[in-house]
């Protein structure tokens, strides 16, 4: 039986100035912290379950190591070396604990250069301090502090490799469907892709011209209501941060806000609404170079000819 | 293998007053009408990509005959055949077509005396009347009429029977998931099950005083913003409807608003908010007798000792 | 020239649980403090330009000394002295800085028995400790904490007096419009009167078993939007505060929460949306003892039978 | 006793394609139509309460006749006259029915060159064809078509005559309070004025190059939600309209989107949110050239350096 991704873990993000970083994903974005361990701080969401969506850590620059992938079993993660290792995908085995809060795992580089790590066994913890919440399915108070959104969303990631290859390696070694992508004149510039209902887990785009080859163009959190991204909006100015958005893509339909950790570099993008795919047998969405600018963006504040959205972090 | 369900896919609802059905569902909910064959209405939400999730045709009284799901893949139609009678559960076969838009089936009685039916093939047509939206993942331009939902959510059925046999059917037999559920004196209550990353497609509740075994509480209809619910309420008040909430559940986090459609007698919820459950080892959340009202609402309009919440339809 | 009130000023609060008082007003419903002097606590949402809007002091019980409104102009002041004596309704006079920030004043008691306090000059500190927004046109930051109402709205009070005394003495002696009333078999019960364009900068209802003669039902704060009213409830929620709402009322139109302050015993009004009244010849709305419910409560939540709904506290 | 204005009345709009402009007010905006007299179409948003707040009639191009306020009484009207008179502004007097809906009126050109007209006496239909709400307090029922805003808010005009003039007039003759402005090298270049609580009920610019001297920017109705603007986004686009926004201004604070009528070229802004000013000392808001960018757009989709945002109509 063939392995399966259940969902997107984590990213473990280094950033050249943690303060600046810890305030912003603290005190702005609003996440909590599960704990710090070694000088490694594991956020989370107010409703993700499972101990962290983000690791912050110290560095002499901003990059991500390695974005982490839960599978549907731990005998996928069995699986799935057997399944690189016929694909001739070298991989690395981690032991448990080698990230805090997360099992026994593998990583290996993506043919675009992205290294992701699969595993299954994660902690769950409660909340602690007082700031559990009084609901029974949900982790911690919503609305604590800054933004609040509910539960990481999903990667955003740019290759100047051949793209086609590591679109290929996501659907037919690591299940990803494609949902929807944008063609060009000599193939698909852009894709969504998912193993779960969302539209997207992951987005991969080809751009010519990146300092390395693998990067991450954003992270993203998720809120319930549109409403909160205008709430997001006056959050950022007060704190003096600069933003694309609010705007809502074609592509997704998701209302979507984009600001840069001053710290590390990292883009989050606030993102709500938006439709899922329940069909099992769901066509692709096909957007043409001509459809481009609503595709990225239906209405509201363009993403497109922005400087600020060309800054990407390198993904090791 | 073991065949799966992929999802929710639409309620056949017999009105004794069609007419007073249609203009509340069209007008007032604001679904759209995909075609009438026969007689019979297939409607739909504007983001519902299969060929109706609602059928509504003239009968006597207002019941529902069966609650139909699609499979993952055509053989899992096969498979469940297999499995059906390998539990002695008899069930018919219906040729692609008996249902307009749905291909071969079959139907059998839940344990609770519910008539399910299960199918993979659908038909998935576009909006006609010059209605299609302009984006392309998008089935039906939104806020045309109405209330407006974007697609069919779930569906929420009582039974007099031995609730605990179906409990396990659902889990055992069609492989949904227990999300949270509702302990009592004697064992389960309330429970809400999945196939899909939602907390529930159908929720499933024990009643001791029932006119029939098999009867429905309601169908929900989703919304992308809470703020839509109270949009939804002023809509409803200006027709002249009753209804319940808005309030916001404990069990699933949803906010919501109950309102019965004057034809029918079938409850329909509005629904919008919420949380989903992307990790793949989910612990069904508990719920006590002692919690039993803040379960059913978090905050808001309750649900609880109204009159009005105890009507149900039979399921045939 | 008759003289005039501009607007509603503030509300002079004594609470017999101080700290409790305090975390409810600044943490939960998040009221920034702009200063405190010689134990009281002077409190303003992040758009109130006036000094305050609620004063807190610790005492005994929980009561209200008295309400406060702005006049037009200074010489509103003394006209209104000339006013008041010539109806024989004796009034003191209290210098600049009897309360802090409030300029001479004059204070008498309503028919109904609730003092109410005029005043023209006001200072109007800016922000300080860096809680200043980065709009020019706001004081501190909005969404800073807690809920965050923008601004002070109005007050609800009762008399278990002849209301048609005070009500003529509302428009008669301080220029208030009639804008919506609702009437019983014996006369007005229930009135919202203003000076502005809202719908009301107070409603005054009759009740006849009242502990004293004149009490408050409760003092509102405004935010932006309907859903900030439902952020509002999950916030009260996980704060364990009980409340009544969300709804939305007949007369004004407006969306509400009713929250008591553990402290004091006062209730706090959250409210957004409704109308307001630019016409100059307005004329009130009236609604019949057979519309009460909906006059009450439009949908959602009702206000009405609920014993929390009966607890007021004195105006002294 | 210094005559008053009350409130903006309407706005007599010409159109050089009725069709286009009547579906694009009533069924796009979703104002309703009271009545329609020898070819002139009386519209109004679902909570306006006098007759009509915009006249659309067809001519030769799009164009505004004239810009019509309210007074707050009857003698007002009356003592404007003397007024004028006095500073020797030229008016013409237009008796009852003139205008369908609206008294007896005086027309004359402000300094800038825009004609404004005064006047008291309004009809107040009830609703129509069983359109009118069942809420005492609101005239038509809401959502019942299109965006659906509640009531007309403000006009925004521009000039190439000496503005400063004009400032004067709108304060010194009509009684205007300054609330906000942009200071430029030589004077001021905008301003936002009224004689509500509103932060403008007309904002006036100084443009040099306009191809007439007095012209219309855009028309506003104002929207309770935030949220509604989003809405009003998908509904636009749905319709094939280009529009700016959403976006929130720094002056006014207000919640904005930007649409123009394919029929007259009259554009029409999209508000909610923002701001009151109920101080009776307000001190206008000055904003400097460097702080241009956020007072118009303090985030969000911009209008600055839009060819879209230049286009304007004439008023004669």
């Amino acid at each position: 039986m063939k392995p399966e991704i259940a969902k997107l873990g984590h990213v473990a993000l280094v950033t050249s100035d943690l303060n600046k970083s810890l305030f912003f994903f603290k005190e702005v974005i609003g996440l909590e912290e599960t704990e710090e361990v070694n000088g490694v701080h594991y956020l989370r969401a107010y409703s993700d379950f499972q101990h962290h969506t983000l690791s912050l850590e110290a560095g002499e620059e901003g990059y991500v190591k390695h974005i982490g992938w839960r599978t549907k079993t731990a005998n996928c993660v069995e699986s799935f070396k057997e399944i690189l290792e016929k694909h001739e995908v070298a991989f690395e085995e981690y032991p448990k604990g080698t990230t805090v809060g997360i099992g026994d795992s593998i990583r290996f580089k993506m043919p675009s250069g992205h290294t992701f790590e699969l595993y299954y066994d994660v902690e769950k913890p409660k909340a602690t301090n007082g700031n559990a919440s009084v609901l029974k399915n949900q982790v911690y108070q919503s609305w604590r502090k800054g933004i609040s959104p509910r539960r990481f969303d999903h990667v955003n990631i740019h290759t100047s490799t051949d793209v086609n290859a590591s679109y290929e390696f996501l659907m037919d070694v690591l299940g990803f469907n494609m949902r929807e992508y944008m063609r060009g004149d000599d193939g698909i510039l852009a894709a969504w892709l998912s193993v779960t209902s969302l539209v997207h887990d992951v987005a991969l785009l080809k751009k010519d011209t990146l300092p390395t080859p693998a990067r991450l163009h954003h992270i993203s959190y998720w809120l319930d209501d549109s409403q909160d991204i205008l709430r997001a909006a006056d959050i950022l100015k007060e704190n003096g941060l600069q933003f694309i958005g609010p705007g809502k893509h074609g592509a997704t339909q998701a209302i979507y806000l984009y600001v840069i950790d001053p710290g590390s570099g990292c883009r989050v993008e606030l993102f709500s609404g938006g439709y899922q795919i329940f069909e099992p047998d769901w066509e692709p969405i096909e957007w043409t170079l001509e459809e481009r600018s609503s595709c990225n963006t239906y209405w509201g504040d363009t993403v497109q000819d922005k400087e600020l959205n060309n800054l990407t972090i390198e993904v090791r």
